[in-house]
């Protein structure tokens, strides 16, 4: 993965922050030792130029490292709640600030404000986004186990303490109406729901996150999974005077690629001097026929390498959060955390975070709310938000282009049902629709699958 | 009814707002018109105490006088759709500014801002609350009717003009969703969403609104339906430097009485001269086993006789909207339509605009969401929020009082379910509960339903 690397950052020399890995030679952590330094010596100008994160200051909820055994004891004598692989994605989420200003699982008030508001006042008075609730369940028994205790300890699979939750608060977890007002219906089928909600418990606890190991997952990818932090001192090294993020959960084909080089072209011809592209797949929880993320990060190599983005003005990195699939209250949570890892503009396409009806043969969410609500969500009045334009095969130009409403008949769109109904059947789309070598990483994933597994997600397990 | 007309102003001679009613003999006009006349001088001063209309401006879409024959002939030529009873309520809520800055039912902007954020964001960047979608629904045949129009007639039960919508937007009206966003569920048996939402069109329309004639029930209680204007007047003019509002849609008992006796005494302590109270009974639409608007104001009245609220620091009037039953997205409306009239102070209890649950044994949102969510809501921050003290039954004393933590075997509390069960077998409450002439009132009620009425409503049909 070689063009990832030099898309993340310079070539460097092994560092401290060096993760064990062995398929990757990319060390990301010297050129933000080389960041650090100019810090220190107060070289700020670059920085400065990123937009601030929400309540002004970038949260970081991991321990310091002198007091990791101190936090480790301590947690041994807490009451215990087990983590499941989506809490621990949240953990992670919250821990590097990507939610900021959280300092944990959300308190009652919080989860009343995101229901209802999709945002947060803050004791001064402003508002920031917050649209998607980031809460604990825990049943029955785990709260009398609790008791009255104002801490508790958060394990992992493998029992050992992950974090510390203080003061908490329990409260009830209503989950009809949670499911309602974040998916605007109660269907059955809502992947998240099945995963996360349906089965947990009836309270929920919030509290102050201390956590005690910053999260890994063992999977290869680790370097790639960058903190809001570490993103703006990558940022600020390139001296980037925009940032415009790119989520995104599917396998890349020539369309995006032409959005976000008319993006950037878009951004010159607005008078920035160098914009970069945050190329930000989203690493949680995903559905089962979702391509899995190992898989999308190869395909991602491989679109790379096809020199189609310029390494000069891409950062690739995974977004740690778990995919909700809530549509237009979903989208506002994936540009606030872009915010906080230092974007100031947001590209938007056709039904964001949106899915097909669990139940019924149409989309579950109007293609267009997504960005209208985003466009006037309260909180992100300071990201400028770009609307996609349409982009298909042109089939005049056998490649993907802005699509012309004057001349439909020259337009193909190929749906992401499509693409994956091709690939599953090794068959190729149109030339021009993907580089060849991004296809057959699909491809090769499909087959991977055996028989049993069609259309079940693959998916790390957090360690 | 004199006792309710001393309290909404002074004894006066008829005026040219006098309506056709002979069953009331108090005509609210003359001190208004005494106030305008006051107004015309350029004495604002007490007005000026009162709280700013959300969007600076109250609105007020009834056509002046002059131009009413005009409008009406420009009606006749348009495309036209017949209101329901509640599509009417909501006409005669926005027509007086309740809404305000509402200038017509909502276009898909403010619908899906309503939905979202509960709120609005105005042209100059300030935030109005807004939880409940004001939106008229059409179904195909209409739209296809409508066409291009960008105006259409907006008719009633005698098919005569009631209104013109112009610079129209339609859009789709996404049932489920609006259901799930407003209520937090989507159980069947939401008594707003069996009348109006179920069966309504597949569309909404949104659009300005000019309403022809001011909307009249002839029930022989329009005098007491006050607009905001006409009550920031009464306030006024009786130099009121505090207004509390007590949004209500059941008959009052002595707990109601002693909560608002009680605000007073609070904000005379607070340093307040002339704190008035508006005891302001819901209006529109009701479920069908609430007590109906005409039983509700004859059990006012009788409260009111029995002296226990002051006619000096009162006033009542006819809050015009249809009830949701939404909970803590419709106390917001409550709330709101509040400042709207003039109110810088609201009382809120316990389970505020809350219900049973339709198919589960308990109520449908948490007692406490209420009041919690109007506190923290966007738009709301002008409007002081005084939480109820539950007030129960006090055995010791024979009286409703505030509830006594440290001794709660003495205390018993009286359901609304209770009440009425009580009422319905004709028997008696503690006493104490409530003035005899007012529970003679419900019980008079109740006797007056045959076997077949009982649990439906009776409802004025508004003309």
């Amino acid at each position: 993965m070689a063009s990832m690397a030099s898309i993340l950052g310079r070539p460097a020399s092994p560092s401290p922050l060096r993760h064990n890995n062995k398929s990757f030679s990319y060390q990301p952590s010297a050129s933000f030792r080389l960041c650090r330094r100019r810090f220190v010596a107060g070289a700020l100008c670059a920085r400065a130029a990123l937009i601030e994160p929400d309540g002004r200051r970038l949260v970081d909820l991991r321990v310091e490292p002198s007091k990791k055994d101190e936090k480790r004891i301590e947690a041994v004598a807490l009451p215990k709640v087990k983590l499941s692989r989506i809490d621990l994605e949240w953990v992670h989420v919250l821990s590097e600030g990507w939610a900021s200003p959280l300092s944990g699982f959300m308190r009652e008030s919080e989860f009343l404000q995101t229901l209802h508001f999709n945002s947060l006042r803050l004791d001064d008075g402003s508002v920031v986004n917050m649209s998607v609730p980031i809460v604990l369940a825990i049943d029955d028994s785990q709260k009398q186990r609790i008791g009255d205790s104002k801490k508790i300890a958060l394990i992992g699979s493998d029992n050992n303490p992950v974090a510390i939750l203080s003061n908490v608060e329990i409260y009830k977890h209503p989950k009809e109406e949670r499911i309602a007002r974040t998916w605007g219906t109660t269907v059955p089928g809502l992947p998240y729901v099945e995963e996360a909600i349906k089965n947990a418990g009836n309270w929920l606890i919030g509290g102050d996150l201390e956590v005690i190991e910053p999260i890994k997952y063992h999977d290869g990818l680790d370097q790639f999974r960058l903190s809001p932090a570490e993103l703006r001192e990558e940022f600020a090294r390139r001296n980037a005077d925009a940032v415009f993020a790119f989520q995104l959960r599917n396998p890349v084909h020539n369309g995006h690629a032409l959005l976000m080089t008319d993006t950037r072209r878009r951004l010159l011809e607005m008078g920035y001097k160098n914009p970069i592209l945050l190329l930000h797949p989203l690493g949680g929880f995903t559905k089962a026929d979702d391509v899995p993320l190992n898989w999308r990060m190869k395909q991602h190599e491989k679109v790379l390498e096809d020199g189609v983005l310029d390494p000069e003005t891409t950062v690739i990195s995974i977004f740690p959060s778990p995919m909700s699939y809530a549509g237009p209250t979903e989208v506002q949570w994936h540009a606030k955390a872009r915010i906080n890892a230092g974007a100031n503009f947001y590209i938007v396409g056709r039904d964001p975070a949106g899915m097909g009806h669990p139940t019924e043969e149409r989309d579950l969410y109007d293609a267009d709310h997504g960005k209208l609500v985003l466009s006037i969500a309260p909180g992100l009045e300071r990201l400028s938000i770009l609307p996609f334009k349409v982009a298909a095969y042109d089939k005049t130009q056998g490649k993907m282009a802005f699509f012309d409403p004057s001349r439909p008949q020259d337009f193909l769109f190929i749906s992401g049902t499509k693409m994956r109904t091709l690939a599953r059947n090794k068959q190729n789309p149109p030339d021009g629709f993907m580089c060849p070598s991004g296809w057959k990483v699909l491809v090769e994933y499909y087959d991977s699958l055996t028989p049993s597994d069609h259309g079940q997600v693959k998916e790390a397990v957090p360690a």
